[in-house]
């Protein structure tokens, strides 16, 4: 039987970033395949092309290495290799009946773990081995759930297939997408997400969420001509003039009086030296708004501005979408269901009525619009677990109490679906 | 016979600026048909479409009126309505020769002249009739000179023929051009024109000059789509955002390695309200370079600037050529002849050996180019005239002494070309 | 007795821009007078200094002549000239008892009238008289109504004290807080202002309003040197370069999570001639949000922005507040009290609970804001006119029968207040 | 005796960028002292304050464990720890006389070299062993140079005193100044520098050189709040917003029209995610102008431009000088010595009596400024060395046989002004 602590822990302190989830991964499957699951994962699981900033080559393959080099298993991670770490295992009840999936996501972040003493991890020696990586947004707590789900139904009878998904790079949404374009949600009849935390005490459920805004992640990379600065700057395309008037000019696009955007140039980098015109450069840029339509506005705005800022220097330019989501709509009987299914968990005390309020973005969100499409229905719920520090932050933690509740609650939830 | 005098004040008294020179004009037909000459005006002295920063409709108009008020011959201006200022008068010898051309220009600019006891014009009571306008670029002298050389040649006899050119708009380099498109150079062998004042004192002529610099001038209009900037900002295409990126990245231009180059947006202008998103702008640009191709490059690179600008933000555009010029060569033989013609006129003691040198522009140019193309010799010559104050300043003025050396000058070159 | 009808054509045909409603005021003092009102204009009734977005002397003077010539009295407007067209009339009653105050606006907008014949004022041969100006907010039905309810209540026996305020330059958000600042508010208790037409039908009264944003309305000028682009441009100081630097800076100030705010420059305007360095550049800015604070936050933020813009390249700057509007909260007890007096109104068909939305702004809410300090209490209402077309437009019109309407719903009100 | 080759070869091996030739100058205080030299070298023989554009501590220290890997002294080395690789040595005549100093300078590039057959230090196996840096523009040669120099003096007589300056970070002008502020140049008389390459052949000399422009070279830091830019984004202080207006800003700097100028902002970096309204960004920038004042007024433009960029937005910044040049003037007489003293050096053919001219920049212009001030005479001489391919290119390299040429040069010149 799994011990749900010791997993926790163990991938609390190899956090691995978006699709390099190599040991995380390998773990989920060698867990699944051993509790009986059909499991697919790889290539099988996951749309190579529909992968949103995937990382550079030299970092898929370090962090390859690097989970070998820490346990992963090496036939399973083989299949992965390139940044293919999403995973979906499969059961089948004895009885015929509508398909359940959970969805749960694995990578963690860029961020230097704290090691005060007022730091939990630090305080029982599981703080991150990986430097500059941290599990900071609970997704270590989402996968231990997981696992701990599958382990919970591979007990039960039940009617129906249930499905467990296991997510890469959930951080800058970008992982949801390529499953979904790879078909893993397109036989889902019912389909349940959650996150820990959320600055909701452990003991607190919502049945549902609302807020998630539409997002776009964009990368545009203007290209010019290199040229000595003082013998022929004429010769010279300068790209980092076309980028500084994208970055002004993006900043400049209109509020709009139909619901809050937002808009963010994040990154800017270009040139080499003080005597060279600039021939590169690079921006990192985001858009949100509550409504979809809007944010595709928005986006297709950047988008001309790029497009001419570059044209007004003669570069050549691109722009790719490294990351998105959509805004989140939960079905109304799927929040009153898990509502009611959190009613008697052991240690649960608060059960809103009123859904959960988040201005983030959440890729879950292509996953919830799919299974909507096909006239499935879906809900994403947040597991209270008294963070002490805001999610993103070195000193991020959730109460481990919270861990079980979430399983429980899972399992309840598939037995009254699929019952 | 003229008295050169009273015309150079009569004129200076009337001043006229580019395309509306209706009364000078008048002027100018009126003394040459008394001499004797053939005489071509209006449309058929002068390209319409080629007219490079027409003023309104209403302004040509309000000084037509003007002129007719101020005894213009209806009969002559009217054929000039609508900005057709041009006249050409045309002599021919008794023998068969080449086709020798000298150019006047006649328009004033839009200064208020001094009205100080030191300024000559105010002394004798011949300032500026028309308020706000006033010659401060001797352009008066010129016409006067033009009109002097040909009474004087009218009494000569001489081998070839005589055209003696009167160009409208040469202030903001606008007219030349469009009376080389209407041919009038086509048939020119030897060009000669001149420029009175130029910071050389009286009794000194220049044989040549270098330095003028290749320029254009651009109007550039931005048409958005207004919008109520609290109610509804998104649906605005704003115009001032676009002309202020333009703005900006003109005056980024690099510089050239091959010389010098110069750039200015002179005039922007756009909105009307302070809660209006802006739907209309106007810009004034002008590049210089010594270089005819450099200078085309720069114009080039500022339309692009525009045409992306305004693409930026959804904005159409146009891009209208308001004047230019292009560098001046002149003829190491002609400038002999001249320097030559110089010696022994009354009144000059300094005929130097070098060119005099200016940094401005001047739209002469364009037809020099044409009868050095059709293989023919011209030359721009500097008539000393001790200008008190630099031009274009409203106490601007040349010692009437140089009047009679201009016209004398010019007599003997024509003398000496045509013998 | 005053012919309702007739008044309101007349002043009509006689639109006057804010700041120069000398004929307006003029006919106010004088039926004020006739009606046995204490009145106090000119100087008296507003505070100089505090008046924003004054027109040019030029302006001021112009339309004091215009005035004399359409008949205003020159004992009257020569205590107005410069401006100071505000006029408050003050009725005690018999008995003693608190001061209720009603305010009125009197100018037109810089708009031409259509003269279509679909155009009721066309129809009836009332149109603007005054080419360019057009009253095309209602203020021609403000002012009537105001001088129909001093008509009424001359008549009437009440307990305390009116005020009938008449206010200068609503348009643009300019004239209220000089009246304000000139301490017309300071001893009253109640307050009710009121806009005719609004979208809202004929016979429909709405006792409050809410949504009238905070905002600023900022003049800029930039002042740098002159120089000619070519032969001297590092002597210059570019004032049009300051100017669109600030453009796309205001342009790029944040959006607030807080709430809705709003930016826009909305007029720039510089520079001379292509060839010189512009010396000279103006700007008009505009900032909206919901709360005042942040309203202020966004006003600093522009004029930091300018005074770095003008730093940066050499320039003297200064910022003018040449409007503003805060937000208005309306009294709930006189909401009521309004909605209960509108009851049995003829013509009066419809009161609804809510108080009316706009998104626009209005300087009456420095009145309100006073009153609300002093301890006071305060509403502003919407009287229903059935517009054809929307407000500021060329076709603006409200119909006559609201007049009557307004006039009466005052009058109540003041009973009720001061019974 | 030294062997000339295998040392230029095996410091073309080991080419160390600017204030980490630690080995390099390891090896010349080695050779120094064997030969006789007082040697001073370490914070002796440059001013630490004064270094511009130091290597952050980590890269120094990498470089300084590098060099010892390398061979370096650990005793000699250790006194240059921290960037600090200035030697002087010194040789004393047997008689009194002036003093006489040549200059050296030892530092490579960030280039990575090319490994083709066709290029020489491939054929003959000596291409660069550090990854990334490469002697592109024949320190190496100026080096072995010096070092030949040092040899030759040693065994001969003279009046006066030698002073052999070895000169680290010249690429990037960084190094000159500080061993001036150290008083390295203070007791100089004489003093000879020299480049190697120039797209000079082999066998032709310069005795002196013209066109080096004045130039500054700056880096900028903006220091603002990061903030989440979906959820406060109002409470952030952008720093690309103020990189980019600093950008735009600087490339605007007008055309100067007493003589060519340049701007070029050659980095722009900043910001850490999409989602963060960035707090962090660099840039570099650099001037330059055959006028030194006219530099200087270029520097502190730009200054003004970013002080206010950073104001503008609430940011903290900060501007280094990290590189810097003035023109060099060289004197007539000692042109003239170099050139008598060329005649007949074997190998030697061409003895132009004009000065190269290059339109770069060199920092030795500091060392000749300085002499010259003291009353002391200098020039910049060039020896050919067909360069096959431009400086700072990968297959740059120098014909060997330039070696010998170059010190029988200094070594005649030497014997001339110390006779």
């Amino acid at each position: 039987m799994l011990n749900i602590i010791e997993l926790r822990r163990d991938l609390h302190q190899h956090p691995e970033l978006g699709f390099t989830e190599y040991r995380t991964a390998s773990i989920v499957v060698q867990t699944l395949k051993s509790l009986g699951y059909d499991v697919i994962y790889g290539q099988d699981a996951i749309d190579g092309d529909s992968r949103r900033g995937l990382p550079s080559d030299k970092v898929l393959e370090e962090s390859y290495q690097r989970a070998l080099e820490h346990g992963a298993d090496p036939d399973i991670v083989g299949n992965m290799r390139g940044g293919y770490t999403a995973v979906v295992g499969t059961l089948t009840g004895k009885r015929s009946g509508p398909t359940l999936a959970f969805r749960f996501d694995m990578d963690a972040l860029p961020i230097v773990e704290s090691k005060d003493q007022d730091h939990f991890p630090q305080q029982h020696t599981f703080v991150s081995h990986f430097p500059g990586n941290m599990h900071a947004c609970a997704h270590d707590g989402h996968t231990t759930i997981g696992l701990g789900v599958a382990e919970a139904l591979s007990q039960q009878e039940f009617a129906g297939t249930i499905k467990l998904i296991f997510q890469p790079a959930e951080e800058g949404v970008r992982g949801a997408y390529a499953m979904v374009e790879k078909g893993i949600l397109d036989d889902v009849d019912y389909l349940f997400c959650a996150h820990l935390g959320c600055e909701v005490p452990t003991g607190q459920l919502h049945g549902g969420t609302t807020g998630y805004l539409a997002t776009t992640k964009l990368a545009a990379h203007f290209q010019g001509v290199a040229s000595h600065a003082g013998a022929t700057p004429e010769k010279g395309r300068n790209a980092l003039l076309g980028a500084a008037t994208a970055l002004l000019n993006i900043h400049s696009i209109p509020r709009y009086s139909t619901g809050d955007t937002r808009i963010n140039v994040g990154v800017l980098e270009g040139g080499t030296a003080a005597n060279i015109i600039p021939e590169h450069a690079r921006m990192v840029i985001e858009t949100r708004s509550e409504s979809e339509e809007v944010n595709s506005e928005l986006e297709q705005r950047v988008r001309t501005i790029i497009e001419h800022s570059a044209g007004m220097h003669g570069l050549e330019y691109d722009v790719e979408v490294v990351g998105g989501a959509i805004p989140i709509t939960c079905d109304e009987d799927m929040i009153q269901i898990a509502r009611e299914e959190a009613v008697g968990i052991e240690g649960v005390h608060t059960i809103p009525e009123e859904s959960a309020y988040s201005t983030g973005s959440e890729d879950a969100s292509y996953m919830l619009r799919r299974v909507q499409e096909n006239g499935g229905k879906a809900t994403y719920m947040i597991i209270g677990g008294s963070n002490p520090a805001p999610h993103h932050h070195p000193k991020f933690d959730i109460e481990e109490a919270a861990l079980p509740i979430g399983i429980e609650w899972f399992r309840r939830i598939a037995m009254r679906i699929l019952r």
